[in-house]
Parts: structure tokens; sequence; C-alpha cells
């Protein structure tokens, strides 16, 4: 065996088969692109007719791709019949918020269900993340954190391959905390750090220590930025936004279940990373910004400040106030998807009916019971 | 304003006052206590009483604490009175298993409920955790990877102090990739290590990083380990774990968005680690070692294997085989809860009809909103 494939291995489970030589052919490839430069990342991550290419040799060759944290699989979905009409995807923190989301960008856009219909929950049989499909649009909860949002961009950045999906735009809306400005204000995020200030993603793999730098796109902030207007009732700013693994010490507040600083002590961090640009702080931008320069799609965090940091811990601010400011990011982006849609005429239509959507009802049902059965 | 303050900053939000010169005093009384000796750390972490006493000053001096995860507050409920009588606080990853578990433990307890009620999620309005409580058993979800899981231990570990719990006891239950170790079998972890071997939860707060030994408790462990019976279906080991921030290539699989090493290279990885004595991997347990045993609670993470990694990455077992492997935790568990319930002569009551638990309807709606707009 291992001699008909040049040394490699092979080996077969009942979903997948890698056959080692190719997938290292591949990669040596791979490796001799220089990222550098904008032709090399192309050539890494966009087939010529410039579908999302993936930088993982092995999944072409596996006969099946489970996208365990969703429910979906290439095995058993058409992905490319439901999702190759996506353009932009849009995530955020809980399956409540990004379902109002849903609504409203269907209203945004002129999206019209038939009559005794209604939006689904595509990966409700997950039990872990909310996705909904609006025409072109994908609104999906993220959950907390980096490792949340992380296996999330890995499993949509698949979805986008097996779907065909070409140049698709990621937009994160969130809430954050502003350092320096007051809340109900959107701070676009131009670029990320850690909370040691370090612009990239520490990850260890097999071992080794890798860092991907967390970069958004600018010219895609810079565009939502111009698309905030004199009459708005909030202020649209650009800068660095601090990710961090906690909400508690991890930010420096005061009220956790363990504080070993004193106020003088926070308040001193706050100015400093204030005198360092940086505007607001959050849990997810990070590898937001990381895994979607590394997979070359252009991509923006649009985050509304609940209060200013420098001023206290507590949001303070009534339901009415909060809610109305939590619309904003999602306004900005309706902007911008819009203007987009309308620009390159792109009709807003319903995906195929449904039964053709599942390629294989057995193989849907083993993908359902996998997913339950991960964490 | 600052004199009578004898010099520290004070300062008012509607919910909260701080005065650093008390917590400031209390700090330094703190940091000449000796944690490295199980005298010193009970000093940090009870009451004379035996109540859960927390690491920071700050709490005892707010007029209010707002559990913002969880949509609880200390001034808007009785946490005394609601959870005054929990004992063992179980946690696991989505919603779904941890409502199974609430039901399944209220049998195995032999709680009941009177006629004409049901179980609720206490945390309903949170839209992020769901939490159930049967007598002195909480069940909690807590979302995928540290940050989530970390969220949600700083406030359980507020929400024991609140109640005045007396030596809770903490479990994780979970799901993991066995290494060495096929398919259906307990992993009760020991030690928990990250992506780099190391026993510590890295954490920078205020621009410097803290580390944290990620301890469980070696007697719990073993106890657990001794419930399990030589009739039981499965092999119950005890080991170190590694606990990563990525489910893809953090654990060196092949089928992610992204994969630049060879099937070989994940091979010789998951053999180096599995000759330093790591007998499975998942993506919470450092989190919960550190956190609990910095707040001087007794904790365990109890893990059913899916697979071993060292045969492959994808799941194949039936749904019918998968559901039955999930339970194994929760058996042991079970044994453990009804052995000390037993033993302690603790008897599982149903807590206050629910009219006394709020203490005050207007603040609970502000906690629900306040809830409802955090990330």
């Amino acid at each position: 065996m291992d001699s008909v494939f040049h040394g490699g291995a092979s080996y077969k489970t009942p979903f997948v088969t890698f056959c080692s030589w190719k997938s290292d052919e591949h990669m040596n490839k791979c490796k001799n692109i220089c990222e550098d430069t904008p032709e090399g990342r192309k050539q890494l991550t966009r087939y010529k007719d410039g579908c999302v290419r993936l930088r993982n040799p092995h999944i072409e060759l596996m006969d099946q791709d489970i996208l365990y944290h969703l429910a979906l699989g290439s095995g058993s979905h058409d992905l490319q019949a439901m999702f190759g009409d996506v353009k932009y995807v849009c995530m955020g923190g809980t399956p409540k918020r990004m379902e109002q989301f849903a609504y409203f960008i269907m209203n945004e856009i002129g999206f019209k269900l038939p009559a005794g219909t209604t939006l689904l929950d595509i990966s409700q049989y997950s039990y872990r993340y909310s996705m909904y499909k609006v025409g072109p649009v994908l609104s999906i909860s993220h959950g907390m954190g980096i490792p949340s949002v992380g296996i999330l961009l890995h499993e949509i950045i698949k979805l986008m391959y097996h779907a065909r999906v070409k140049d698709p735009i990621f937009f994160r809306l969130g809430t954050c905390g502003g350092i320096g400005i007051e809340g109900g204000n959107i701070v676009i995020t131009e670029e990320a750090v850690d909370g040691m200030g370090r612009p990239f993603l520490e990850l260890p793999i097999l071992g080794k220590i890798v860092h991907r730098p967390a970069k958004l796109d600018r010219d895609l902030a810079m565009e939502l930025k111009d698309l905030a207007t004199a009459d708005d009732p909030w202020e649209t700013h650009v800068g660095k936004t601090m990710c961090t693994h906690d909400f508690y010490e991890g930010q420096g507040r005061l009220d956790g279940a363990f504080c070993e600083y004193t106020e003088r002590d926070k308040l001193n961090f706050l100015e400093k990373i204030h005198k360092d640009h940086i505007i607001n702080m959050e849990m997810e931008s990070l590898a937001f910004g990381a895994l979607t320069y590394h997979a070359g799609i252009r991509s923006a965090v649009i985050c509304v400040t609940l209060l200013n940091r420098l001023n206290g811990d507590q949001v303070s601010s009534t339901k009415e106030v909060l809610n109305e400011w939590q619309n904003r990011p999602q306004m900005l982006v309706a902007r911008y998807i819009k203007k987009h849609l309308e620009d390159d005429k792109i009709a807003v239509e319903l995906s195929p009916p449904s039964p053709a959507t599942v390629k294989s009802p057995k193989k849907m049902r083993i993908v359902r019971e996998e997913s339950q059965s991960y964490e």
C-alpha cells in the first residue's frame, strides 16, 4: 500500500480517506508561495474562479466533511444549493440577538418569505450556535470568547468553500466597553490586540506557538465609517480594540470573584491603554481578525459601547436605551449591505426549495447525531 | 471627600459604591497570608463559619452585585433563600445536556416536584447559560471554551458567596478525545495542562501575565474513581488532560479550515503527549481547575471519550451508543452525590416558595435588562 502512495500513509475511517502523499505535495507547493504579497495570499485562499479555497489540502480528499458544531455536512446536505448565494456573514453573541438581526435585515433588504413560512434556525440540532439565512445574508450567534468564535469561524469558512461562495465578507456585530468613549457610540476595529497589547492571536499548534496577525480590512472599516451620517445620534470611531480571554480580571473589573488590585491600579491600566490608542474592549475580535485574515476573507468588527470604562464598571442605562444602542451596529452594517446589493444589482431571492438541499436523509441523521455528541 | 477616606478615592454609580481605602486595607492584609499552606488558603477563601469568602474585597462594599451573565442580582433576588441549600454545582457544555442531567439527578436523588410544576431555566433571561436547580444540585451549561466557562465560574463563585454556601463541590461533566483510550471510557482529570503542556492558566491582568495553577482535587478524583465498579461497561482512568483554546488546529485535527501540517506531524505530536501521560483533550478543564483552586473550592472534571485520537479525528459511533456514553460521567457523579447526601443525612427538599426569592421586582427587571445587553 505504502509503495503505491510514494511512501505516504493512508487510512480510512467511515467518512474520511486521507492520502498524505497528495496533501503533502500540495502543502509543499503552498509553502513556496509568499503570503506577504496580495498575489500570494490570493493564490493560497482563492480558486481561479474566485471561490474560497481552504488552506487545508486534506478537506478536498475527504469523502464527507462534517461541520460538527453546525449540524451540517458536505455528504448529507447540498451545501452549494443551500448557501451558494451567500455574500455577507454576520455574527454576534447571543442566539436571540442574531435572530432579531435576521428579521431586521430581512426588512431592510426587502427579502420576502412565502405566506405561511418563517425563518428557521438552520443549526437548531447543534444546540450551540443559531444560524439564520436571509437571501445573501447569514446571521449567526458565536457565543462568548475566542474558542467559541474560533470553532464557528473554522466551520463557516469551510461552509463557504463547500458552497463555492465567491469573496464573502464577514462582520461581527457586538457590544463592548468604551475606553474614553461614552456609552451608545460605535467603534469599528482597525486592529485587534490581546491583553498584552500584541496584535496577533497566539495559538499552540502541535506543541509550537504560532502567531497569526489579527488584521481587519482597513478599506472596509473606512467604508463603514463613511456610511455614518451627521444625523446619526451616535459617533462612529475607528480604532484599536483590546480582546481579552476574561471578562472580569482580564478587563480590569473590580466586580469578579477575584480582584487582587486596587481601583487605582485599574484606572492606571485603563489610562495607559487609552494612551496607546485602544478605544474599546471585548472578547472575540482577535480570533475574528486572525482567522478571517488567514483565510483571505475581508472582515470588520463593529461594536457599540455600553459604557465608558474610565468612569466605571457597571452599566446603568435603561432597557429602552440599551436596546436602541444595540441596533446601531446593525443599522450601519445594513446600510453597507443594502448599498452593495443595489450597486451590484444582486437580486434578493429565496434559495431553492428545501427538499433539494438534503442529499442524503440517512447521512443527515448521522450528522445531527454526531453534532449533538460533540462539545 | 478624599480626606475623609484617608486619601482613597470613592465614586458612586447607581448600584455600586467602592471605597478604596477599606478594600486596600483588606487587600494588604490578604497579601500577608501565605497561600501555599492549607491554613492560609482556608483563611483567604472561607469565613469562620465555613461559608465561601471571595478573594475580592470590593464585593462586600457594593450596594448590589449583578451577575450579568446569569440574570441574577444580590439586590433583586434573595440569593440565600434561593441557593443557600446548594452543595453540588455540576457544569457541562450545552443547555440541552444540562437540562437532561437535571432530570436525571432529580430521579437519582429522589427529589420530588409538586404536581403541576416542572423545572425552570433560572437563567433563561440571560440568553447565554442555562441553569436548573434540583434541591442541593445546580446543573448549568457553560458553553464552549475557557472564556465562556471562566465568566460562568466567576459568577457562580460569587453566587456561592451571596447564598452563604458552605464548602460546595464543583463538577464538570463533559466529552473529550481520548489519547490512547478508546471511545466510551471515563477520564477523571488529575491535572490540567495547556496546549504547551504547562499546568497553569495564563492570564493577562492589567498588562501583566499571571499564572494560576490548574489543580483539581486529588482526593475527590480518587473517590470518584473508587465509585466505578467492575460491572461498569467502561474503564475509569485518572490522568492528565490537555486543555486547548481551539478545537481544530489546537488539537491537531486535519479537518479544520486550516491545516499546515501533515498526518505524520499530527501523529508524532499525539504520540509525544501520550508519552507525557496526557490521556485526553478538551477545552475547559484549565479554567475549571485554575478558578476553583484559586477560590478554594474542591472540584473534579469527568469526561467520556468519544474516540481514540491516535486512530483518527472523526467520531463514527451510532447515536444510541453516543447517548449511552454521555450518560456515563453523569452516572459516576450521581453515585458520588447520592452517597454523600445519604452519609451526611442531608434531606432533599424544595427551596422556599418563589415569591420569597424576589426581593425587589423593580430591581429584578433592571437585572434582566442589563443581562440581555451584555455579551
